[in-house]
């Protein structure tokens, strides 16, 4: 397996929105002509893909009659057919239209609210069409610019309302999902409630039915955060809750840059791509991301490839990682201390009490760490 | 109530670590001599506070003899009783000393973490011999510098040994404990397990015990991760979870500061004392700060009754901004809203998909947000 | 002076694409209607500014003709007159039209470049046109998302020849312009060159004719990069080049937010205002920062309002502070030291050499800069 | 020189401060013995450095007498001569001592601003007993907790003060020095002035003489105000004034890390290592950072090691880089772009403004620059 090439057993996935950006942001405007999602099929089929997935409108257009919802869902689903396309996943949008500008499921109006709510219900019923069994969350307008128009244990209340609401409408409607959340700290809200893939941990096991519902982690949200996503990812699938995952790239204390998985710190992306397969994550491995402004849509096509090249080149690296003997031999090391004695949780607490430790001796052995990690950069820089 | 003095109602208190911190820092050397413990109960007493706090080795010296133990403990209960302070809440230093450079409960060697958990039930007898309830953990040392130690996952699990033995150990010994976990992104460990009060929070549902373990949010740590403070606190407040709490400051993406409260940014300190005073928080307001190292103990009591003074002022201009005729009317325009209909919960999902919206009605109300936060400021300022 | 109205002699000015902007954000479609730019005037008398500034485009559609240019230009100009609203500062927009997704001075394509500086020109020309004497630069496309496109020290070169040439173009049209160059760290390129005040300083000096360029700092952008804006401004005046401001607010490692000024951190806008007015700066006072998207037009008054507002109350307890009789006398104890002969500068190095220092003197002196601070939050919280 | 084995001609230096750290950090004490400086040049030459720097205070107590220092400088004179190590920098410990506490050069205080004068002016007496050429001065403590104590403008004035009366005793003294001054945001101070590489080039341009007077960027500082390292590096070389350099690495918006080079991102590292190599910068490699406190003085000299074995792969790839074809290819044709025609400079305005732009087909052509990134990706992974 040295060509690098995606295989449908890599379950590698990309919105519609990803290779469909056309490159619209704060200070410009769009760069690309619109691709159609059929197109966008074909574009991700040709690079390798073995999966898409999409928001409701990414495929719908919001004002569609229900006719041409059928008749667009029909031949999108066609399209996915044709080229052997699966849909793992589908999500809703609620950030575009102004009527989310005070937020969604925690909008002040309970008329959008409700119209949130209502939105997601019908993106469900697509995205079960299409055959999704991850339904993912991103709350980008859930939260405030000032703190001044709403309690945020409020908001959360009603975060919960929405989430218990629609975990029963796809039991009552058979529908199976699972659903993922997804964290974000800021952007486009100044702060958005839920900041972190912990944060959600958390707010799930308040929910009716916990066991229905996990996180999706991105990298870029945590990296926004300054956080280390490996970190968060282990947190989540340690919990049973990563139920899905957005690679994409992103350096730090910055607005979303959602750039090619792998390229803003390949190392970083190591760490994420080792933990996820020495786990055995069986999920799609989701490419939340897009290519720059300066491309073309063959240029889109090179950052598609690009994204699942990495994530393979990583992947061999991750194995050769857990071969090596040397690297083998220092873990051994650390293994061999860990090893020696079950640390203290069978000893009562008055035969821990009692136990002498020499803190100077355990302080004085040096642990390798710099070696160790040494070792690692030349694995990934390909001279070891 | 408007000198701003502080009085015991306040409950405010200080770690000793803080207004004894001798100004040491990456760069630079002690620029205080040592403040004895009881020394810094007479400071604390005299600046107006009720309560203060402590590491086991900011009292006892970590190679003290039981009978040193034993007399430093009476001497300093003493001097509490003299002071009319109070202990409410002790901790753990599981970070100063070389054998926890790998970490604490998750270090590699089982040596060191049954150590950690050791020293963590005996600083736990030392609070319980001061009338403390409360026991805070901060894990700075649970980290990593580079991911090859170990893997997060294994290290969680470790974390939890030790929170479940030492929930035991406080039922065993009939302690009445509640444990607050202090979360943070980074310092001194590149990478700090556990980043947020989120992480916390949701680590907290997989304990045997959890209703003994809650959080202790961090101002600086939280905004270190670039989070907004009070949403944080509120999730822990909302989850019934805020056991303790730390006051300080500090700007954004920067080395922990720890600064005077409400000194960095007055507006966001608003908005937490606000949601404190408005949910009835009755736990302690710790300020976990130090001062200058410009300062001499004089400065130093300036610190901590500017602490204390800030506070009561933010306190005050709560109430006012709930008081205020403006404020409370064009919230009663955003709550007719919300009480117009009791958005979709009532409904069944067939119901609700059958529900018509105007969603360009919707978006088209201003929401007169920057009026209310611009009243907000008025008031902070005092020109309101 | 306490009714915080402005007036003219306040020279507070907005940009047309302030009031102007539509509230679209990268994940969601403007939220008001277009606003006319001879509307956007008469909002601004209403509120009460004083002047207007604008983007060639703002103004002129990319693609008019002569004649509709002169047209707009002419009635824009008799909007302005109407409403006694002057145009201190024109700028040019290289950064919306696609053409420019490579960079506009900086593009890797001579024709780009050469297009971008014929555009400004044409821009200096509508400046010019409608009084103002001072032209803003900001480089938002001058950057990279990979650094394999071009060298950034060939990127400088660039930079240069268009300021050299644009310099020319001033003079040789007796046009009497100053150039402001305002620097960003990053959004929308990954990396922007020049990314702080100080870079652009440098920069400067190394222009044909430095004299006739300087800077305009922004509080959102060098907050972006964790820095300290008054400092930023300090050295720039220091310099004698703040030619212009740009004022805002921006919580620290986020996208760039534009916020009201004064509503993130009002005691960093305290310090900026304070060291505008202590130093008698007597440029414009300009607000680029726009209302948020739960706005109408109303609200997007209520946000200039507020602008206007919180630099005139900041500006008062600016004097309130020079004031204050403890602070002077604080100040005048760290007065007296400083004066307390010439520090070195008149000694010969043999005589300096030969001084004898008391080290542990001149550190013992408690400085009582917590005082100071916390002097400079009462007066800000209005309790002093 | 496929060994990646460090030779002289590569010109790897460390400060003694480096290997000679001892873990100290602001939570945590000492975990290394005191490393003797004559040890350290051993160790470093076992590692195949070819420099050591040091501070004033790295070699000689603050409180030595005039013999100890002659007898401790000859002794490692000595040392290096054994062990064929050269002193290409020297430095001055302007933070440490809590005589600082306040700045140094800019210390409100007369005398110590008077003082540290004088103890630079001895630092440079030692370098160049040493062979020193180059003297270094970072500022760790010009800088401020609360903008109440100073004007930073006055600030700006002193620290000029002190590089105009250091530059004139180089001169006097016939030291032949360049100096670099480094800059850094902020830590240990909330803020530092000077915080940016961009900030001391445009300073340097307002002494007597600037011509002596260079900067020495550090990835780690740059990095802490999320800048991009590599074109803060380019403007500095640009500009003449790129005397030394300072490699380690570092996660943004962090504290301080100073982790060994290339280890945090070595996607960074390797554009910073280019573009060193590709100018033909030949001063010291000079490596600012520090072994994990995990580590005993062999796990220090890993990370010696590592520091200069990651800086001669990246020097490889580059080498790779810019032989590869197709990259030369992609390459070619921005070059060809380029090339056609001299831009705009040469056209009088009237004739640039005459010009046509086709808009649309400049902005149409894809630029491959995903595609350029990931040969990049390829390249450094060692995949290619």
């Amino acid at each position: 397996m040295t060509d690098y090439m995606p295989r449908p057993e890599h379950k590698f996935s990309f919105g519609l929105w990803t290779v469909g950006n056309r490159g619209r942001d704060p200070f410009g405007d769009a760069v690309r002509p619109t691709l159609r999602p059929v197109d966008a099929v074909k574009l991700l089929a040709e690079a390798g893909a073995w999966g898409v997935n999409l928001h409701d409108n990414d495929l719908i257009p919001i004002d569609a009659t229900a006719a041409e919802r059928d008749r667009i869902v029909r031949e999108f689903r066609e399209a996915c057919e044709a080229n052997s396309m699966t849909v793992p996943m589908a999500t809703v949008n609620l950030f575009y239209d102004p009527v989310f500008r005070d937020g969604a499921f925690t909008a002040n109006d309970p008329q959008v609210r409700a119209f949130a709510v209502q939105k997601t219900m019908r993106a469900m019923d697509i995205g079960v069409e299409l055959g999704a069994r991850i339904f993912v969350l991103w709350g980008g307008r859930e939260g405030t610019e000032t703190d001044a128009c709403r309690r945020p244990d409020q908001a959360i209340k009603w975060l919960r309302e929405a989430l218990n609401y629609l975990c029963r409408y796809s039991i009552e409607q058979g529908y199976d999902y699972k659903f993922a959340l997804e964290a974000k700290p800021n952007e486009p809200r100044a702060d958005i409630y839920m900041p972190t893939t912990g944060a959600y941990l958390a707010f799930i096991e308040t929910l009716d039915r916990p066991e229905m519902v996990g996180v999706n982690p991105e990298v870029a949200h945590e990296h926004m955060a300054g956080l280390n996503m490996m970190h968060s990812v282990a947190q989540a699938w340690e919990a049973g809750k990563l139920f899905h995952i957005d690679l994409n790239d992103q350096i730090p204390g910055r607005y979303d840059q959602d750039l090619r998985f792998g390229s803003a710190n390949p190392k970083a992306a190591f760490w994420l791509v080792k933990f996820l397969e020495d786990v055995g994550y069986s999920g799609p491995r989701h490419f939340d991301a897009h290519a720059y402004r300066t491309e073309d849509y063959e240029g889109v096509k090179d950052f598609a490839r690009g994204c699942m090249r990495t994530y393979l080149i990583l992947k061999e690296k991750a194995t050769r990682w857990n071969a090596d003997s040397e690297i083998k031999s220092l873990l051994a090391e650390i293994g061999e201390i860990s090893a020696s004695g079950s640390a203290y949780n069978k000893d009562q607490p008055a035969t821990l009490l009692a136990r002498d430790f020499d803190r100077a001796a355990l302080a004085s052995k040096g642990l390798q760490y710099e070696r160790l990690d040494q070792l690692t950069v030349d694995i990934l820089l390909g001279v070891r």
